[in-house]
């Protein structure tokens, strides 16, 4: 059992960066198991990037590995972490890449810092024994990041890689609002492949009872149970969990030019 | 041995949504392996996967567990059902995804119904037992169809997963008309990356002799052995089975303006 | 242990056919790991593919099997070849899809050509015995190349699949020149998804001491260290070894219009 290691990047599928990686990675750990989340991220979009992972890495087993190399900075001073929880470990530089990781073991410490809860536990890679040298200063992807991952996947402990830290980078992440009326105010924070977008609104934080959802001047009645239930708008929880809003057979996005950051307000029908 | 999973969905590679399934997989079934297939189906586009899964399952051993995700009614009461037969497993909803695999099996049943032949079986998928819990309405990719294809080849009976059905749904294909003349008279069914045309013409089918290949206006003499063969169009027997149309160096699609469901005529050579 | 095949294609990710392939091999050699390298190289462009290729295969074992199927010619008399070298064994079409790696096995010998050192050797794929029957004239990616990776990768002996050959073809590779005031003028020979520009100076063709670099009228005085050194244009060592120009935060490519085949001028700073 050599474990599995999933990677998401903004490296793409054109360049041969990714199979580069993984080679580093087979070169170490030869029957690990890699599964790519996505290399289709933007370019330096961070954000994205940390919100693919999180609502994807509850779904593989506690022992994988998960590399985010999201990296706009990489050679600059910034630290590259490794993050140990109960769901899974977690590699890369500390961008904020991890922040909707970070969230579930973490207590808010000022803006853009979360302190880690006693649940996991994080180090900064700084040992340069394990990397493949000569370290290229613009792809620790291939360099830092996967040979870690592949060592740790074995099962390397994590005090080998370098010293405990304690504080790591999180974005500031839009939060929905509760209004004194009761209704809920929440933005855009995901769109799909499809157009749908995802809101940052959670189920539990739905008012309860029968609501409606507006966005962008529209106007959707009570929650649906599927994308086909109607032609039209539908308003549905979304399989990460959070409130989405689709158009049957079509793109939310295109058909109301909707955007990141958009305002959704659910409130409590009358 | 645990083992392959085959993998057709419209989910495309921008999301987590495959790499999800992907951890539910290997979750329930660590060793198996995992293929794409596609999944830059157009979203909703059935017909197509269709056709692709039809093309590649044949090149994978019998064993083989291919899941297929093109699902825009995904939620409501259309059937999720395995169809087992000697050539591989399919899983996928009862909406015409599996119609190039059924039509080897089955015997027509009315205009979009197939009844299934001795060889095959299918069952419908009912047993919740086997789901990844809370079962999201819009996501059964991930938490019916990825459980139940991890156990599939791990070697479950088909009879764990819910009660046998004898039909299924096909959708209406194209098929080559012989014409009084002798010709034969079909459509282009699919167009792949390079613009090739596929059409829907088997080689057991054309004319035997020194045949011409009409489609918009164009006529090609002859059946060529590769695209390398002229600078022009060439009608070719494609890696398919069917007769193709290429343009050696660039896109017919692109040439010609070339469009799913065109007529190709093949005639007699004079 | 069944190895590792890593595949290079120009087949896209919309249809089959990457899928057709592994299935083949999957087939013949049911534990292989296979690892895709790239299948976005752009229809028929050999020489991308060729530096694709060259910049990666480093990175993997020696023991890899690398496929390169970029084949505007398939069903023609060209040769299909296996290359095996120290690091790593190469499968293609005799086009020059492996011109990356000949030259470090290779002494010229005319234009196009390269004679093997005795490093490495290679064999023309003549035995129809190992076949994928029966053998499509328009994918020999499927019927030819798949089947005798998978073999290959398994440990079959070189000779059971042809004759020795001893010429080689390969691309006129743009090379720098050293200009006779001491400066290097070399060429854009890659450009990569960030937009960043590879051209084809190597490290040890540098000039020692300070250098400016000149590209479409823009001088960058001095090599920068890593992408996010400035907001501006940087020059950098790159993970391929080459010299590379960025723009930090963005394409280079769009920003200067930049284009394969731009001079690329290395002074040394007064």
């Amino acid at each position: 059992m050599a474990g599995i290691i999933t990677l998401t990047t903004d490296f793409g599928l054109d360049d041969g960066y990714v199979a580069a990686m993984k080679g580093v990675i087979l070169g170490l750990n030869p029957d690990v198991r890699l599964v790519d989340i996505s290399h289709q991220v933007p370019p330096g979009d961070i954000g994205r990037a940390a919100f693919i992972l999180g609502s994807v890495y509850r779904f593989f087993p506690g022992s994988t590995v998960h590399l985010a190399v999201v990296d706009p900075g990489v050679g600059t001073s910034r630290r590259a972490i490794i993050l140990q929880t109960p769901d899974g470990s977690f590699i890369g530089p500390d961008n904020g890449v991890l922040t909707f990781v970070i969230e579930n073991y973490c207590t808010p410490a000022g803006e853009n810092m979360a302190l880690l809860s006693q649940e996991a536990m994080a180090v900064e890679i700084a040992k340069r024994r394990f990397f493949h040298e000569p370290v290229s200063s613009t792809f620790h992807g291939r360099d830092i990041f996967a040979p870690v991952a592949a060592l740790l996947a074995i099962g390397a402990p994590l005090a080998d890689f370098g010293p405990r830290v304690d504080s790591l980078l999180v974005l500031p992440c839009p939060r929905p609002q509760k209004e004194p009326d009761g209704s809920v105010r929440g933005h855009v924070q995901y769109i799909d492949h499809f157009g749908n977008l995802v809101t940052d609104i959670r189920t539990a934080q739905l008012p309860s009872g029968r609501v409606s959802i507006e966005l962008l001047g529209r106007v959707i009645s009570g929650l649906g149970h599927n994308y086909a239930d109607t032609g039209e708008l539908v308003a549905v929880i979304g399989s990460s969990g959070y409130l989405e809003v689709a158009l049957a057979g079509g793109s939310v996005e295109t058909f109301l030019g909707a955007r990141l950051g958009d305002s959704v307000i659910v409130r409590l029908s009358a």
